[in-house]
């Protein structure tokens, strides 16, 4: 079975899956002709990719090393046969530690104590008194799968009602509510927070919009978590401009990078990370974890174990 | 009884004061020659208060709006027999969402972003994997009263370890381990985040200076919310330069205003916020409550209710 390597593997990783029996581990490096055709698995995806799916008739499984498989050929992996899975799970505790962080920025005047700075100016009296704490506000998330639990598990601790919204509005562990998507516009124009961690589907594409936010009547925090192309970014900054919303956290943006001339940069009303909420320094070896399981599972069976992207739903 | 109203009181909590029976309100522009010297109690501090603990002879009570009340003249009320009670404990949820504000701005890589952020850099790949999360992570927090304990609770919430520091070092809720002074600072040398809310007094004047500093051996981020004269902040500004610190946030400082000239508005690697970490927008309900509580229960029993500072120790 050859496996081909565009994400990462230690030299442990290697071992590990040397124990699987007739694992070889092929490098893009070392493509060729020959073997790009008889390549089984690909870990991660890369620029070499799509001429092996193109080439290889073995082609049977792609293991992402994201959640997100939207700039995948998913249409081409149903017609083709090829299992994906992606390592959504993983990200759970990194996304929601980062969404906390960015709601504490504006919650404890980190982000208008920023935005004063450059003046070298004392602003405390002005901010003090606007500051508040986390307790009986209001947060609506947008995706109520284990990242958006996670992020409302998170808020709940520290007392903030949440509200959750997807297609079939069912109920969710840490959420005080869950709503459909319609609903959830009007419950999002009211609250404090309005986080957005769905998939990128043709239903959610430019979700965030003009409409959306013209009708932000209590000015929330926008904090975009999930893909940058959910969000109209134009619309963003007007509403930004206009005081429909109060302030913004974006790590993900509709063109990564984001392009040097986007005034998102020079807002000071706005925290901008640059795509890395999902990162932290054990990311290689969960996603390994799920890689194993799945190849494990895949020789033994010809299923794989856990997180099978749904092809025509997207996620 | 007269209360001379140095903080602020709004119609409602003077309605409240009116049930107390005899409390009139003197404003500060009504302060003369006569009733200056019978003032029973001050709710506040401010520049008309010296001259009040001077002149009066009745002065019993002063509520300050404060938890540190190091800016007061101790001994002069020790020596006239002044009962001083301060705001200790409306603090702690504000400041420890602040805190839990600044460990999170390190850890999810929103300093760093920050830092690129003049230079329109995207630096997502060098952030990314830098990243981390705060499970199994080692805080310790020097000052284990109620604001430090609310500061561990949060902290564990998100499975950091969490060593705090006190004179006594006698166990304290939501500390893992509570060690005293000396092996308080070989525990910070090994740890993620030091953090400091201990009080103002004589022993914790310059407590973190450049010997306190050279020790960090694992390079922690360094918080103060407590007092800025507990820090030498030329040794801090060198620990910072020389990398014995990864970073530093800061609310309070040695001189406040900060200094327009202060190194540290230049410094990437410090969040910087002016003395706010404790506001928020109920902090004058909740400070009325407690001179509520001790006015009734003095006028009743001559004794306060609750929150004597103890002049002799300073807090």
């Amino acid at each position: 079975m050859k496996l081909l390597n565009l994400f990462n593997l230690t030299d442990q990783q290697r071992t590990e899956l040397a124990k699987l029996g007739d694992v070889q581990v092929i490098e893009p490096a070392d493509l060729n002709s020959e073997n790009s055709s008889e390549i089984d698995v690909i870990y991660g995806w890369g620029k070499q990719a799509p001429d092996v799916l193109n080439k290889s008739a073995n082609l049977k499984l792609v293991q992402s090393f994201s959640a997100g498989v939207d700039y995948m050929p998913l249409s081409e992996f149903a017609k083709k046969g090829v299992t994906l899975t992606n390592v959504s799970g993983i990200h759970a505790e990194p996304i929601s530690e980062s969404v906390l962080g960015y709601v504490l920025a504006f919650a404890r005047g980190m982000v208008a104590s920023q935005a004063a700075r450059s003046e070298k100016k004392w602003v405390g009296d002005q901010i003090r008194m606007q500051n508040y704490i986390l307790k009986d506000r209001t947060a609506v998330i947008f995706g109520t799968g284990r990242i958006g639990q996670a992020i409302a598990e998170k808020l709940q601790m520290f007392g903030t009602k949440t509200i959750g919204v997807s297609r079939h509005g069912r109920p969710a562990d840490h959420f005080d509510e869950v709503v459909t998507d319609t609903e959830g516009t009007d419950k999002a124009a009211k609250a404090d927070f309005v986080i957005n961690i769905m998939p990128l589907t043709a239903e959610t594409k430019h979700f965030f919009n003009k409409q959306f936010f013209d009708k932000m009547s209590s000015h929330p925090v926008f904090i975009n978590v999930g893909r940058g192309p959910s969000v109209d970014t134009n619309a963003l900054i007007d509403a930004l401009d206009q005081y429909k919303l109060a302030g913004a956290a974006l790590d993900v943006f509709e063109a990564e990078p984001l392009e040097s001339d986007s005034p998102l940069w020079d807002m000071d009303n706005v925290i901008l990370t640059p795509h890395i909420s999902g990162g932290f320094k054990d990311y290689g070896n969960e996603a390994f974890t799920i890689l194993y399981k799945n190849l494990a599972s895949f020789i033994k069976t010809g299923e794989v174990a856990v997180n099978k992207v749904d092809l025509s739903a997207g996620y």
